[in-house]
């Protein structure tokens, strides 16, 4: 029976093998989450993601209705979210004080790396509501806890995030939704909203929407703006629902893909009856954003894997049942699969080598949070929270980049069937195209890189993680069967390390835009690099036990076991693909590091009326 | 005024300046086809695709709707087909005895340029009438072309091509449709095709289908396969119509895009009612099929670029009218419009670069038709010719792949709002994902460059196309302003020379496989090389007039007139472009070619297995 959504055997040896998920159990914080129990958890997740939520891919992709002011999400969504909320799956990561599991991050991310990829659209409700929840649990007050944390872990209330206006997009300073306080301390709010996933929705019985406004009187721009906690029914006291709180969702946006998620247009106080509390301090809702959105960066990313692991399970599965035209090595012979053809095959290992790397990044950054959490020292914690800080526009920017690739390969593969509904592959590409803009453009990711975590605490943020990655080519330069892999693999990471110089140098000289043009470049040329890490480190772990596994490293004995044994081919699989990466792909990166290099100022330097048009 | 679907400014410099479309003229076949009235063809053209084709774009995205057994296309398609056929556009560069223009092919191209951008799904009804007409002017009888081929041309009849079978997509060998002999001469055709485009639609009289089919008892594969033509309604000799001919369509495709264009699933003689005639000769299908098949991938090339046109003017004109964010250099100024943000210029710049390039390399494969009809002698025709081939794949194959890297990015540029219905650049970029995978994927153009056109005329061939590029980098070496870059240009171009030996030997030895798992790199980095002659070219020529407008090459003087001069600014524009794409853009091809010329076989040596799954 061929695997859907992702690859057990994978998602297994990155949880167990490489990020040894199950050694955070030797904490009293993980105790209980041993190997057994990790086991338990994926399996679960996986049966649900594929028996329940999967049906409801296709059907959620006939999209949202809207009508008299309500959105009736696709009706098959209504069970499924009731079983999710049932299986407790919202809070996995949470405090058990309100409702959460208290799992390791780690271990959360391969549950919903099964979900997310069973039907984006549907969880983007889920990450929503989790990511307000998470809101009010580190800003609200006692009383903003008690009246709705639990209900919103338990997923009984949803979540949202209002944010973008029509003249404040990436530019937020710029939003005028206004908060004026009223005598009993609440904010009467007035606005509108665009662009919000899940603003109003059929599933849930109360709606609670994190607003970011500015109270009136307060300062222009960013140092102005301040967060409040607005429900779209208000919540008494004993937390019963009291009356509609005039949040009025006025349209649904028609969209490319992710049907399944209302976006909607949201006025709020249009007959002056919107009522909100502060959540947090006056004027500091920026950074309670900033805060937040680290998580729903790496929530985005992780949209972006999930989408990409779905599509290459298909795509590997369509390629080794679809029989068309012969082997080029076998001319005479009959029509064999179309995994026998190159080109097929050149398209798949990109789709392995990007998935598997993806994988592995995102395990790897919920292991970074797990073990901030149980740091034992200040510079142990700041330790992983720097690496998580470079990690998240890599997470958000270079894996939804790549996800928009992988599963254009995926329709690739399909020929002519991938084009059409009747396979998934084309939801797929409609619904990941989303994901390299909202939570900050994938330029703004490149800024964020350029601008912020290069020269983060003058620049030992950044050479710390460049510390990681050196550390992993020195460790599979002592393997045989990886040294020559790392060595190849080693010449791009100095030329990067030697362009970051570079670039940061320029991003604060007068040409500073010169920098910037190259910011994107080179966040791809990070992210490869990263992927490279990752997959290197993949075979490093491969190496000795697929020799184990042959009794030695004789070439013809280990070919012998790669045949004939499913674990030797999975851990030859982890070689053969880090050997694509860095062999076949990391050139292109040096290509575009030599590009950076050069910082032509073209794109600066060019006039407006040049451009044509 | 905003330009809308091309800039007509640079439309007339590929058609003037670059490929002197007027000198054409001087032929007695072309001599009525001057400066004016190529203009004024280019301006009519325009103001069609402008007032009338481009209102059905969006309309037309709704889709076309399967009752009864009919096609019913997209209301709005109705009118404008019938002001489209008035304007007699079909026939553009066709023998005027059959209704044609007799217009040169790289005129015609302008004019399908704004035609194509200005909705796709309509013009695929006209491109497969022209291809399926062109067949029977080339393969018919003089029965056959008097019965049918002034209709064609004239839009009252259309036409299609009926491949693809659900077991044979690209092995087209492996068809089953069978045709047996009548004892009148004409064939009974049995059979079932899919994905016809335009296969059953409801704006003509009849519908002429070219149909692959064996005849019983002919060769397996290939070689038994010959040409039909099959009318939707049988043609008596008087050229009325004559009973239904039983072609039934049984449903059309749900798809990504191109909405306005019905994807049919035919029966052929379910009722055994379904006679054709031969369309040349017995057996000789295929290459028929062939002979076409260079137009028909020329037309999806082109396809690709009219789309990525119009979506550039959309992006570039949002870019201008878009305030958001303040100016990197000027954090306290206020906020600028998008294109003063380099990451926003650098995606500008890249999709200006392809568009230009595409427009150079598809009316310079005009140009070269053109010549290759007027050639004095057969040696002079074969380089023509010979160019096209090189040129085929990379129209088809090349500017493909880039159309969804250039629509992606106008979607980029829009922000959320580019995910949007409200905007039209995401349904470019659903409409031209299909434009890689018809008329042969383009993992199959990859092939044609390596497995036919590298060795064609022992290579010659391939070489007289190099040669075209050493003859441009030498030219733009002898120009102060294009010097330098000519000689960064020459570097990859000895590199791609050097490889393109490489990969042709690997391919002949036992190893072919491993050169054709590069055989699409090697494809991509032809192409980039191609875009960067192009715009090398453009350089080439803008350069003098920009230093004659300016009264010499002192960089002060052409600054101020390119501040003040709407011309001057266009031909810096030109230079800009060509210092992008070869400074900032071909390093990454170096490192393409870096990888091609490791040639590391992981693609290729790796067990099925070991994908995973």
């Amino acid at each position: 029976m061929a695997q859907l959504i992702a690859d057990r055997r994978d998602v297994d040896f990155v949880l167990h093998e490489q990020m040894e998920a199950a050694e955070l159990a030797k904490s009293d914080k993980f105790a209980e989450f041993d190997k057994k129990t990790i086991d338990l958890i994926v399996t679960e997740a996986r049966n649900l993601a594929i028996k329940e939520i999967l049906p409801t891919q296709k059907p959620g992709d006939e999209g949202c209705r809207f009508e008299n002011g309500q959105v009736l999400v696709p009706e098959c969504f209504h069970k499924v979210f009731k079983v999710y909320n049932e299986g407790e799956w919202l809070a996995m990561t949470d405090d058990p004080e309100w409702g959460g599991q208290g799992m390791p991050k780690v271990i959360s991310l391969a549950a919903n790396e099964y979900f997310h990829g069973a039907n984006a659209s549907f969880m983007l409700y889920q990450s929503l509501s989790h990511g307000a929840a998470k809101l009010v649990e580190t800003y609200g007050t006692k009383e903003q806890k008690n009246l709705y944390l639990k209900k919103m872990y338990a997923g009984k209330w949803s979540g949202t995030m209002l944010l973008t206006e029509p003249e404040a997009g990436s530019d937020v300073g710029a939003l005028t939704t206004s908060a004026k306080k009223n005598a009993d301390g609440t904010y009467s709010i007035t606005g509108s909203k665009i662009f919000i996933s899940g603003g109003e929705q059929d599933m849930v019985e109360n709606i609670i929407h994190p607003v970011l406004a500015r109270i009136e009187g307060a300062p222009e721009g960013t140092r102005g703006i301040s967060l409040f906690l607005v429900p779209k029914y208000r919540v008494k006291p004993d937390g019963s629902l009291g009356e509609f709180n005039d949040v009025v969702c006025t349209g649904i946006e028609e969209k490319m893909g992710l049907h399944g998620n209302a976006t909607c247009s949201l006025t709020l106080g249009g007959k002056g009856q919107c009522i909100g509390t502060l959540l947090g301090e006056e004027n500091k809702g920026m950074s309670a954003m900033f805060t937040m959105m680290n998580e729903a960066r790496q929530f985005v990313g992780l949209e972006g894997f999930a989408v990409s692991t779905a599509a290459y399970m298909h795509a590997l599965n369509y390629a080794r049942e679809r029989i068309q035209s012969r082997d080029l090595a076998d001319p005479k012979g009959g029509p064999v699969s179309i995994i026998h053809h190159p080109d097929v095959r050149r398209q798949l290992l990109i789709m392995k080598a990007y998935v598997e790397g993806m994988r592995s990044l995102i395990y790897y950054t919920g292991r970074c949070w797990d073990l901030a959490s149980l740091a034992a020292s200040d510079a142990e914690r700041a330790h992983y929270t720097g690496l998580i800080e470079v990690l998240t526009p890599i997470v958000k920017g270079y894996i939804t980049d790549k996800a928009l690739e992988v599963t254009s390969h995926g329709v690739q593969i399909y020929g002519g069937y991938g084009y059409t509904k009747e396979y998934p592959v084309e939801q797929l590409m409609r619904d990941c195209r989303i994901f390299m803009i909202y939570e900050g453009t994938n330029g703004i990711q490149a800024m964020d890189l350029l601008g912020r975590k290069l020269g983060m605490n003058k620049g030992k943020t950044f050479l710390d993680y460049l510390g990681e990655i050196r550390k992993q080519i020195d460790a599979a330069k002592e393997i045989p069967m990886t040294a020559a892999l790392a060595g190849n693999m080693e010449k791009v990471f100095n030329r990067l390390a030697e362009t970051a110089i570079q670039l940061g140098k320029t991003a604060m000289s007068d040409k500073v835009k010169f920098a910037y043009a190259f910011a994107h470049p080179f966040l791809e040329s990070l992210g490869d690099l990263t992927m490279a890490w990752m997959l290197l480190w993949r075979a490093a772990i491969a190496a000795p036990k697929l020799a184990k596994l042959a009794g030695g490293t004789d070439p013809a004995a280990i070919k012998a076991k790669v045949e004939s044994n499913k674990e030797a081919s999975f851990y030859d699989g982890q070689l053969q693909t880090a050997r694509f990466f860095i062999n076949s792909m990391l050139p292109i990166t040096l290509g575009r590091l030599e590009a950076i290099h050069n910082m032509d100022g073209a794109a600066v330097e060019m006039l407006d009326a040049a451009f044509g048009g």
